[in-house]
């Protein structure tokens, strides 16, 4: 048995400065000193007072650091005899211990699952921090947050102890009543508050749909183009996407049957496919809902943003049309208010419901409930759809404001297809100006505006740009239409 | 052509009382009567001018209604020769329809995919709102929510452009931050901000980590007893729990090898078993930490409620031992702040995570911002250590007060397990008294006190009580244990 030098101990070099506490330097340093076998089992410590000299730190400091190492077993303290490193630590272990900072790994051989593995290969979308022309951002100047902060703190300061643990897995009951209100009277669907599933957003209730249905392999029929989303989300279920072109009346089951004759599920945008923002056709829906009814099939309906409709009201959901229960409706807060609340929903069928349930508990407990109490308030106390009233005068505005700039200034090149709802716009190039070009460029320049063939799964002659003129004030619209068409014609040279 | 009578529309039965507005009620009683071929096509229907006299509303509401069903293509307008029913509606789809009204399903024959139905399997855990010795229940009373409420205006009223669009994946970087220097410094954890991933809460983390990792049918060691959701993922990964009995020093390597040699991941809780509450030893986790790094494998640490330790301080994480980046350390807000907040956090190797953050947007795009934000201050100015410290001296007490009252009332029958730690104990029974006979009775009465046999997957002797005392006040004590001791004494007779 050695007894150990006071002076070994000074390789220790306590920093005062440090934001660590003095105690917690030492038990790691003497840790570190343990596991790299500096320190070898049965060496006796010195005593606390003398260290506490040599150190020039109070003693208890010492004694905090003793305590820790005996509480985690690197040493053991006898009574009357002083402190030890711990003599039953596996030997051989000890010796293949390194130095103590642990290495910044450049990429290791890891095994991670064919399933993340597969999500690997998708481009991991860049943030843009809401740059101009974003497709989707809302005109966040223009949201009430004074409103929104009061109707917060009016739950937080006082909060129902109902609202702080448990909150049920499918979301507060007054938030699921005020969403199934609010789509009953403006999207015509037709559910009970207990069918309303609250989420974080609608990637989770996509994700979710996936799973509840798709067997590995199993194909899944998805928009071309369509929301990337969709693809990754049926790709992590190891499910196969299919890509089913949409023309002028959107979705064409006729189409996918011929590409995918046994899908297992329909994920689709038909009141505004995204991107391009045409409505799917009565015929369409009609179709595809006896599709469902006949093969036992569910429909996805992405109805990501059909508040906003500039001519006449928002068009109907598919779910309202729905006589046996075969769609999944999935919707979201993100573009009425703003994506960074990270509130979306679905509606189930009812006898669907409990599965749901199952698989969100699955991936998330439940979702805050105290935030879902003040949502609950802001719908049902009518400050939502006055917001939404505002913002479709103002979007209207917007968007007529964009047309006219990019007609006057590239009406020659681009073909743009006003859109009668929605937040953006699709501007179509001729082929000499590849849109990735654009989209690069504009993206330097500090604009985000999206290559349309970004949104196809397949190679593709389409060729265009999605402007987003909901978040974009109209003062500023000149001068980024400017910057856009001396990015267009110096491409086009 | 025929022209439809007025009188016929009289069955539109406008409700003006209702909350649904007049010209969506004669929208939806159109469309009705069109889909179920009551109005065939090419029907003529009334002018707007005459109807509106017939129904004696004004003719704003029948041009809106006329409108929204052209728009959605179910009637044709031709100008100076009025409004007809489409005829382009697919004849044979519109005798099909049904009366109108969704029916309320029995269970269907529907094909879920295999991994929901198993989940299926798992019973829905009830809801409890927080009931007396709820398990990992906070002191709601004690939080200082007026503070929190103060946080949180401070960053909505007038919210950075940043934190309403586009959070980072893993997080607001200010909260990311925060909890990398709150680890360190509190659970020896060794990290950069960019290895901390924010997410929903525990379960979402225990989630992704083992879908990085398993292919169906692999196995993966946990905990006998062990933490529920760990099973529920394994499962929903249609990989293979595999439930390792733990002693009194915890995940025993050598026992988990026996049991299935080629495990791909090990899920543990290191510092604070849930539920029984041992401390794994040095020798076991370095032993742990030796295999993953020969084998290749990672460890998930489940690092649940350690702040709260009553002797001496925390103890330090597993993932401070490693010096091979092989533990993927799991904590969450619910236990030291409480659940509803929904902010839970993983940290994870460098090289991992991509592969994370991939998997986390595939499920959620990412977290809500505005709270992050809050919260990264109740961290950074001090709020929640002081909490912290405030409660481990209230939980002690409450501890202490428990122990002692069950020791007075059932001293002669319960075996307790007193910890250092955590927020809960461990009562024994005797087997005479079966623990879930105990469980159904205390929640029959208002309290919901676990059995320890329902923490374990395979059939077990082990015969306990799990009582969180944190959430129950020391004055509303003696009265519960009352009830309990009434509710065993009747079991044991």
């Amino acid at each position: 048995m050695r007894r150990l030098k006071n002076a070994q101990m000074q390789t220790l070099a306590l920093d005062a400065s440090s934001t660590t506490p003095l105690h917690q330097q030492l038990f790691l340093g003497l840790r570190q000193a343990i596991l790299e076998g500096r320190l070898t089992p049965n060496t006796r410590l010195p005593s606390s007072r003398s260290l506490a000299a040599d150190l020039t730190v109070s003693r208890n400091t010492i004694l905090s650091a003793y305590d820790q190492l005996t509480a985690e077993g690197y040493i053991t303290s006898r009574i009357g005899a002083g402190s030890y490193v711990s003599g039953d630590l596996p030997d051989d272990l000890l010796q293949r211990k390194g130095t103590g900072a642990v290495p910044r790994l450049a990429k290791r051989e890891i095994y991670i699952s064919k399933m993340a593995a597969s999500l690997m290969g998708s481009p991991v979308p860049r943030q843009y921090r809401g740059l101009p022309f974003s497709p989707g951002l809302p005109a966040l100047d223009e949201f009430p947050f004074e409103d929104w902060a009061r109707l917060l703190a009016r739950h937080w300061r006082r909060p129902k102890r109902e609202f702080l643990v448990d909150n049920p897995v499918g979301g507060s009951q007054v938030l699921r009543e005020a969403i199934a209100a609010h789509l009953g009277q403006t999207r015509a669907v037709r559910c009970t508050a207990d069918q309303v599933i609250i989420l974080s957003g609608s990637q989770q209730a996509i994700h979710l749909v996936v799973r509840a249905f798709a067997e590995p392999g199993d194909s899944i029929w998805m928009e071309e183009p369509g929301y990337p989303g969709v693809r990754d989300a049926i790709i992590a279920a190891s499910a196969t996407p299919v890509s089913v072109p949409v023309d002028e009346e959107g979705f064409s089951l006729a189409q996918a049957k011929i590409l995918a004759p046994q899908a297992r599920l329909a994920c689709i945008s038909p009141s505004h496919q995204y991107p391009l923002g045409q409505t799917m056709s009565l015929a369409r829906r009609l179709d595809l809902l006896q599709w469902a009814k006949e093969e036992g099939r569910f429909i996805l309906e992405d109805d990501y943003d059909s508040e906003y409709r500039y001519v006449g009201r928002p068009l109907s959901s598919l779910q309202g049309l729905d006589e046996d229960n075969r769609v999944l409706y999935v919707g979201t807060m993100s573009k009425v208010m703003f994506s960074g609340l990270r509130v979306g929903y679905m509606v189930v069928p009812n006898d669907l419901v409990d599965v749901f349930l199952a698989l969100r508990r699955n991936i998330d407990s439940h979702s805050p409930s105290v935030p879902e109490a003040a949502l609950a308030d802001f719908i049902t106390e009518g400050y939502l759809s006055a917001h939404i009233r505002r913002m479709r005068l103002l979007y209207e505005k917007r968007q007529s404001c964009l047309v006219k700039l990019l007609g006057e200034k590239l009406g020659d090149i681009l073909t743009i297809n006003t859109q009668e709802s929605g937040m953006h716009i699709v501007a179509f190039l001729p082929p000499a100006i590849p849109d990735s070009a654009v989209e690069s460029a504009a993206i330097a320049s500090g604009m985000l505006i999206r290559a349309l063939s970004g949104f196809y799964n397949s190679p593709t002659d389409q060729n265009g740009l999605i402007l987003g003129f909901a978040g974009t004030a109209e003062k500023e619209m000149p001068q980024l239409v400017d910057k856009l068409a001396h990015i267009i014609r110096n491409l086009s040279k």
